[in-house]
């Protein structure tokens, strides 16, 4: 198929970038996952499917479900869920609390944790069943019934999570958020354990690439408008504080987690996602990064 | 007595000024307060008395407490708690968690909220049963068996405490506090809840005007060079990022609480309490502060 | 032509907000400037123009020739400018100085005030006579000879130019400016100066719409890849802390100038310049991105 | 004398600690001075004096100037000096100017270097011949006609002085400024130049032991009241960011310079003045500094 000889090229060309990363050591079930795997997997909006390496082999989504927590959010509460979130740019890390403080609780956007927390709330308040519906907008956009939660994950964010118990009892001391603390940290922490192949995002992450329209649904999930503005927040603050370099470098519309994985959205064309677990200083796949580099300077695709 | 003539004219002279300030609000049982109450009490290191208003009114000495739950560490703990909270000013809120960011958990001084809860995680880790013991401390420094936790204020602060579990939760994901947040943050919210008049506080805190000698305890709680030192620090941040301005209109080491009470030493000569329940924007006693300066003005005591 | 019905319609329909914004007032120069003008005008990739309203008068650039700097000093300085100057996202105001202490004298990007006083500092090292260079060029890859900088506007920058006067002196304290302070703000004042009208911009930039190609200059200016990253990085950080809500809202490449002119780029396909003179509270022009939005709502362009 | 026989001795126990501190490089003129030098100064108020080492060896007084002019502007501005700098804590170091962003253009107090020039632009309003005056100021009341400015280092500072530029610049880009900013540059850096020993130091300070009175003017030079103030500032922010530590281990007022010097209060009894030109990280000398700890631990003497 279309790219059926330069995924393993580009698999063949990052093998030496293999021990530069370091694995997400803050969440102890992420820590002890084979730093050496490498999946890449592509999806034209025509259906075709190229990939490379472990595609199929499931890994901890991680962050990349804020953007699925977010297109919920936009399907059930609509466009007021920016008056408790932002649309900017993020220079800081991820994690930061400090930006919080200058905006009296809200946060930049909804791809930053505070953000995250913000939309999980927002869907507890007006979804009766946020667990269960979140994975069964995921299994159904990526054609996957298999897709699950992983509790053990979960459940170990949850326990070193401080940082994020800290971001939410911040924001809720600025009436923030609606609903319990815990309930609304749990079901962050359970969205972020989601367990994903390369394919299985490639195929979910089609909506953005094919105006709104999934194939698996067989329907628009989200309207062309919408899933225009949310790959432009994608380029803007995809990749937390290096979305800048990321854009200069990639110029795509993309989403990281540090799990390892990351997607990235050529519009009306294709969608691409590839994996490997170590990072870089800033929380992205430090391989996955090269491996777009390359696919983007061999294929030429860009949206300017 | 020394100063029965000149405290009535103080009570006298603030009158106007009721109704400039406000009270706490942002916990309910405080809010309840009347506003309109004034009391002042002085003590000699010789153990005279002065007093006018309702210096013998019990109220919420909140923050006042961390002036003894530091003296208690500094007993139990001794030096070493200066590796987990600094002897700096603050130039922000007492309820700022950016610094912190900056400063890798670390707080700036054990008078702001942050460094209070290192200084209450540091009590449970060394003390058997601080909750009485800290009671005991108090009781015994004032000589008033009568004094005790206030249950209502504590957990209302407790139930509207998002931001200090916030700042628990921060310092938590830098391994600052070694016990669990909520203990922690329970027993800050209980020695924050303490209720004692004017006349209990400046008698309790004799012992910083008097190189560390407690007339109650027939003892030295701490030795002249702590008792120096923790003056020092009051004088650099005992009234939050208002300290700079109490410094240079009044020109003691000094504590204020959000219940509306504040003291003062003038070292090797007297402690001196102030109580009235409106705040200004810094959250100190308006109309305390004012009578401190008028004292100041009127009898010339100074450490410069 | 392509949109000559069009632009009339969207004159008409932003007649009512004029009156809204207010001028640049801290440049005297431009303070004098008659607020309620309105013009616009687009130039295909394949050379059709449409206008409507004033899209002839020249109007200060102000901001709109950092692109120009940068692209001139990516053609002489090359991909060694990045080590001074970084291509992140900014949160803050357009002549915020603390982020400079941050990030120790290093500007976030080329479009800051601090990142643009960078490039006038490397034009001046690198180019024999930059003044006379960077007007030679706007003229060029305009098609227009009577280009020419505003003096006036420029010494009146000068005089009232403090903020930007500490940057560069922040800077030199880093030893990030090789020249002369003065030399560099100077040629700086300078080309913010140039008077271009809307026709002008639109067929400046046409380069960037087209791969690197400038019709006037019948050449390639700078690289496909080249104008692709001053795509992203204007895409990120055009609209200064305005660029998350822009990106949302209107989702292409673009820049602003206090001015009151924007001009931004549909890849492959077209430029779009529009200047109305007042602005909102990030200093862009509030007619302007309204009108913008109304285009793309109309014609449904987008990158995305 | 009083302490004869205890100066020797500490700078007997200093002498090991040459070496460990370095020269402030970022003035030329200052980084050639022989580092290896200590001397100490005592005068108390009754006029007796001691000393050992060098201590009436001039050197820069640098930062330690800002108590003298800051002195003459009290003299001739009065209390409404106050209106443009703040009596506040210092957090961060002398030359920031992100807190200048924060509080938009009014420095935090008048000891660091924006506060400074403050003073310098006050008092080139409010003063004839403000160069003279301050010259004459200083002699006057360290009894001593020989001070005088060094133009090598004042022209060294101007050289190299961008970081001051900038605050300048910043603070007049908010109206903070009245004069010429090269003039008042010109007076800060000349102030800064001024060349005096210990003992012309520990002199000249008196009037800050004294309750305002000069025994060289045989004169107050300034209210009792006043003179506290100054001590309460000294005693807050007179380190620089090394206030609070400085406060908790010497507990007196003080003020230090990065020529090495800095003297300390102890009210209604003496000044003191030492010297060695290493400096720590706060650009406080640290034998300095440890020689006004072992004086404090000693004599036992303390304000508190």
């Amino acid at each position: 198929m279309y790219y059926d000889d330069l995924l393993p090229q580009i698999q063949e060309s990052i093998e030496p970038l293999f021990g530069y990363g370091k694995l997400a050591d803050y969440i102890p079930a992420l820590a002890k996952v084979d730093p050496k795997q490498f999946g890449i997997a592509v999806r034209t909006i025509d259906g075709l499917e190229s990939y490379s390496g472990k595609a199929y082999q499931p890994f901890s989504i991680q962050s990349i479900s804020k953007v699925f927590t977010l297109t919920l959010a936009l399907q059930t509460v609509g466009n007021k869920i920016w008056t408790k979130v932002g649309k900017g740019s993020c220079e800081t890390s991820f994690n930061a609390i400090a930006p919080l403080e200058c905006e009296h609780g809200i946060p930049r956007n909804p791809l930053v944790n505070a953000g995250a927390i913000i939309i999980a709330d927002a869907l507890i308040s007006h979804i009766d069943d946020p667990r269960a519906t979140i994975l069964d907008f995921v299994r159904t956009i990526s054609g996957n019934e298999n897709i699950d939660y992983d509790l053990e994950v979960s459940e170990s964010e949850k326990q070193y999570g401080h940082r994020n118990a800290a971001i939410a009892n911040f924001m809720k001391s600025y009436n923030m958020l609606e609903n319990d603390i815990c309930d609304v940290l749990d079901l962050y922490y359970l969205h972020c354990s989601i367990k994903m192949s390369c394919m299985d995002i490639a195929r979910a992450v089609t909506y953005l690439a094919n105006g709104g329209y999934c194939p698996f649904a067989k329907d628009d999930i989200i309207s062309l408008k919408e899933a225009r503005k949310i790959n432009a927040l994608l380029f803007i603050c995809g990749m937390y504080n290096a979305s800048g370099d990321f854009a200069f470098r990639i110029g795509l519309p993309g989403k990281s987690g540090v799990g390892g994985g990351i997607f990235a959205i050529v519009p009306n064309n294709l969608s691409i996602c590839v994996w490997s677990p170590e990072l870089d200083d800033h929380g992205n796949s430090l391989i996955g990064i090269k491996a777009l580099e390359e696919f983007i300077d061999k294929t030429g695709l860009s949206v300017f």
